[in-house]
């Protein structure tokens, strides 16, 4: 069996797709993988066959898997971490697919008075932010996506987070409500974005703000081509309002993920008076599961 | 032909459905029919033949059309009147698709600064909300629905209203969402739902509000069976908090709609501290309509 310290191979395996990347001794990506085959596709008792698929790329290297392959509808549920929690808590609780050789990374969960919440596959992104010392020891951190993610990043770990099915909102109504035709062009951060975005931190109610976009265009004061871009401004405002909540006065927010969805908070977290830092979310990937794999050995 | 004060057939003519009263020269409705021949059903070039059905129930009596039937997706697009728009505005408007027999009644719009907004059915119901004096001269009437509506009512007419996409979002998390396999059982208004109402109430975020629906269950704090109430709790929450923003402290907010509905409103309007009367909506709507048809003659 080959040492975790002569590279490893680290899979980010979400709901839809997985994508794995080969890390030799040094650190580097060597070799990258991609496939649709997300824990969804997987049939009951199909992990083994769909972890071969991996193994016949890479061979027998130890394999540190992350996201929702560690949930309850994945190969093997990892119990969440409780936040707070550190890097070394993480890496503490690895749930060991194959004793030594295959481990998946859990999930952070947060309760605190009513509130709870769970997070699966970010934290790692969010640990790589921290390990590759792009953040301050207290920070803001934003993680876009279907179900996007503010994070209060505190002493190397994270103190605390919030979940906003933003990504989700823009899906459904973009397929399935009265506004989906309308929806059809793609967001961009331009004019029509911002002034969704204005009207969100406006702090309007997010239900309310969603129908304008209809009665806009239906009374010739909104333009049928602009509605994607109003409406992903609005739901993005809202998100935004209510993350830097918490934030410090003119902090700036390192805001993760994919670049397509970076730019647009970034646009509106500057709108809302707040410096953005964009980091890819990827590279911040690779940068985690580094740091985890440290602490294996 | 028959004079309107004879009698006439009002019909109101939705999305989905119909539902048609017969009313005599008294008032009283003495007949009722309903089929689901909603506007989307209804072929181009088929609204002849769909109202024909009517003609065959209730013989040669003048109708009186009222909802989306007026609409661009319906049969002859009766324009918007503008607020703010009296009982005599809307019965001054009326499209006449068989002139002096068959008159579709227009809905109403809204245009204020960056603001706008359009109704379409609703109308009927306020006005004969006010015509049976059920309201004072300045009133909040909120109707709940797939699209809710608040309405500023001033003196015998509507000065401006609001739309909430609440019931639109409520049936998209329900049957598209990661949340949609949580929320089968019906809403109840009981404890689950006040503790979303709360939790809207106290001015979260509403994208984040619906992910703890999730959290809360994976993580044990919430119960799976009351997850539809307490989802439909945030939801009629966040929507009565945006509405009441403008009603006048402790003023008792007349609910509008479909029982099963007003009630959930009511109980959330009682929460946040304001006093709530149920109104029909079915009796609102006749009523609406006589009193448009007796401007006609």
């Amino acid at each position: 069996m080959t040492g975790w310290s002569d590279g490893f191979v680290a899979v980010d395996w979400g709901t839809t797709n997985r994508r794995a990347y080969a890390i030799d001794a040094a650190g580097a990506v060597v070799d990258e993988f991609e496939d649709d085959t997300g824990v969804l596709s997987v049939p009951t008792g199909g992990f083994d066959p769909a972890l071969g698929v991996l193994r016949d790329r890479f061979g027998a290297q130890p394999m540190l898997l992350a996201g929702m392959v560690g949930s309850n509808r994945g190969w093997i549920e990892a119990p969440y971490v409780p936040c707070p929690a550190t890097l070394a808590d993480v890496a503490a609780h690895l749930c060991w697919a194959e004793p030594g050789r295959t481990a998946i990374v859990p999930g952070l969960s947060f309760v605190g008075g009513d509130d709870a919440d769970v997070m699966r596959g970010e934290e790692v992104q969010i640990l790589g932010v921290q390990a590759l010392g792009l953040v301050a020891e207290e920070a803001t951190i934003c993680h876009p996506g279907t179900h996007a993610k503010w994070i209060e990043a505190r002493a190397g770990g994270i103190a605390r987070f919030r979940t906003i099915m933003t990504g989700e909102l823009f899906s459904l109504l973009r397929q399935h409500s009265i506004l989906a035709p309308m929806l059809k062009e793609p967001a961009t951060p331009g004019d029509a974005f911002l002034a969704g975005v204005d009207r969100a931190l406006a702090g309007e109610a997010l239900a309310a703000d969603l129908f304008s976009v209809r009665a806009r265009i239906l009374l010739g004061i909104g333009q049928a081509a602009d509605a994607g871009s109003y409406a992903s401004g609005i739901l993005i405002g809202s998100d935004v309002r209510s993350g830097l909540a918490t934030a410090r006065a003119g902090e700036e927010i390192a805001v993760v993920g994919r670049p397509s969805l970076t730019s647009l908070y970034a646009a509106a977290i500057r709108r809302a008076g707040h410096g953005a830092r964009e980091i890819d979310g990827a590279a911040a990937f690779v940068a985690g599961m580094r740091a985890i794999a440290e602490k294996i050995g």
